[in-house]
């Protein structure tokens, strides 16, 4: 048996306030006045002074923003290095992302791709890049995903929605604010925490499952269970307990694998175009049957947060629609033999798929 | 207020046996045949074949054989450096520690001392190292301190017992075998495990706190109560959960800070060359009024292990001694100012420290 030799991020700086360290810490990177540093953000913050007026620009750096109303795409992967090398003299000192899971995927395929030839999408799969990236930095404003600390980078290609899982993904700094995170809207607070939540039972529940993950994993399901069961944890403190659950459950994924969640949630995605938080609520909570104790535990989240989740999705798709998601599904095969083992296609069909779809 | 920005571990590996990938993960680091991987072993393990046998040595590769007897001095790093430079015909490729605590300090501070100029003894402090080190890896043999983690490498000069705090001190790639720590004898296995939950307790009561390293701490410290209160643990689980509680505790006060036991330990190993495991648990126990409910639960973990700590260690010092390491103690303002808080001078006096050390 080989064991995974993990990439870790570099450096990282945890604290209230510390985004205005950015310029400190991204600095004596800069290799000359026209190699800029380009900020990758999430449009949301448009014209927020609040955040884009401490971001830290000079000579030809840039901001440019991005929309994540939908899930990251190898093709807007290859249309921004286009543009970056289009428009800058020198290629970029550094990619700072600075939004959710998305934003962050964004940063680190844009700083692969400036130093790796052809598109994105020829890199989608396991260990096919070759260089190294450009020096990157990752500023989470929305927790849950785990994007800070992983290896991957989730995008969706012509053919499928997989990442680029690479030792040169991971980000050489990550900047840990959780002030950043207070005024992520109700619903999307929660279905990206719920991605933490989800990361943490699949690990847990997993084949794959060893004691280094388990830490990882146990520590930030606590966590999350604090944040969105109990009432008594100051609000502050549960954003700062949510960004450390990311962190954890990113760590716990990263040395073991997800599971039946997000090989079906990757589906709707791939189909219907569907956010990758809310695609795994969806999912999650058809499967009763294969994770009951913690299904039962979101149900509860639900209630205490008021959330509805959206009903009859795939109800009137057509039933090549669903062909496809069960196709992309199945297509993630770690994920399957890590959620029922090494037998997993004897545990589950087809048929059994395309009903648990049709529940969504 | 200025957050640290943490420098991590470059690649980690975890599993039982992942000791024999170390030829696959080292040998990219070879640089030429003429520059060597230098092995610092523990000579516990001289003639032990089982480990030994797999080291991969080939060219000019050496295995250096260390006593772990004494705490790391800064004239051993000068030695081992100086042995190092007139023996090979070029500069090592890599150092890799196979050790505890302290083989790992000195695998880190000869990495560090390669490649800069001077004495040991001259980088004890903080930041005070100009170059990154050479290629160092870390394979823990022994769980608890945390080296394996840190941004330190603890060393006993001529005028100070203090670390060589660095961003260039941290290992660029740790080897998590637990199967290597299978075999330390009882009493180091209970003085280095309690080195890690000592340093749980300190980070968790200290002022220095924050949720990055809770988090971290919690999760050690509630390992650590698995490991050493439970009758009911598998031993090779135990194993695997005392490596990661090494692993967490260090991220913790790597973030946070150690306090009164780490500060009066350093005093006694400095004047007694008190190993630091012990060393710890010596000073713990006459902590009752600082740390109440640890150090009733550390009495427990004794009982429960059959562990007999020495009596009258410093009963029979004269004064001049003591007073050297109230001396040594106080000299370290952030341990005391996490304990107590700004205010620490006005909460302890040497006075206080003599009654103590003298009980040990």
């Amino acid at each position: 048996m080989t064991f995974r030799n993990y990439p870790m991020v570099s450096r990282v700086v945890f604290g209230r306030g510390c985004f205005d360290q950015m310029a400190d810490i991204i600095e004596p990177q800069r290799l000359n006045d026209k190699a800029p540093f380009i900020f990758i953000v999430d449009d949301v913050f448009k014209g927020a002074a609040s955040i884009t007026s401490r971001i830290p620009t000079s000579y030809s750096d840039e901001i440019i923003y991005v929309s994540t109303k939908e899930e990251p795409k190898t093709t807007q992967i290859d249309d921004l290095v286009e543009y970056i090398i289009l428009k800058h003299k020198a290629r970029p000192a550094g990619i700072i992302g600075i939004g959710g899971g998305s934003v962050l995927d964004i940063a680190k395929a844009v700083s692969l791709m400036l130093n790796n030839p052809g598109e994105a999408k020829d890199y989608q799969g396991w260990d096919l890049v070759k260089n190294p990236a450009i020096y990157h930095v990752g500023i989470p404003t929305i927790s849950g995903t785990g994007a800070e600390v992983s290896r991957t980078t989730v995008l969706t290609g012509p053919e499928k929605k997989l990442g680029i899982n690479s030792d040169f993904t991971p980000f050489d700094q990550v900047i840990l604010d959780p002030a950043l995170i207070k005024n992520v809207p109700k619903t999307q607070w929660f279905y990206t925490g719920m991605d933490c939540f989800i990361h943490c039972v699949e690990s847990l529940n997993g084949t794959f499952l060893n004691t280094f993950s388990k830490t990882y994993g146990e520590k930030a399901y606590e966590l999350c269970m604090e944040v969105f069961l109990s009432k008594s944890v100051d609000k502050k403190i549960a954003d700062e307990m949510l960004m450390m659950a990311s962190w954890h459950g990113g760590m716990s994924i990263a040395y073991s694998q997800v599971g039946i969640v997000h090989a079906m949630s990757y589906g709707l995605s791939y189909v219907l175009g569907t956010k990758h938080g809310i695609g795994n609520c969806l999912v999650f909570n058809q499967l009763e049957e294969y994770y009951p104790k913690d299904v039962k535990l979101f149900r509860r989240m639900m209630t205490i947060h008021s959330i509805d989740l959206p009903q009859g999705i795939c109800a009137n798709l057509n039933d090549e629609e669903i062909e496809v998601m069960i196709e992309v599904a199945f297509s993630l095969k770690p994920l399957w033999e890590n959620a029922l083992g090494l037998n997993w296609q004897k545990k589950i069909s087809s048929k059994d798929l395309y009903k648990l779809y049709r529940k969504i």
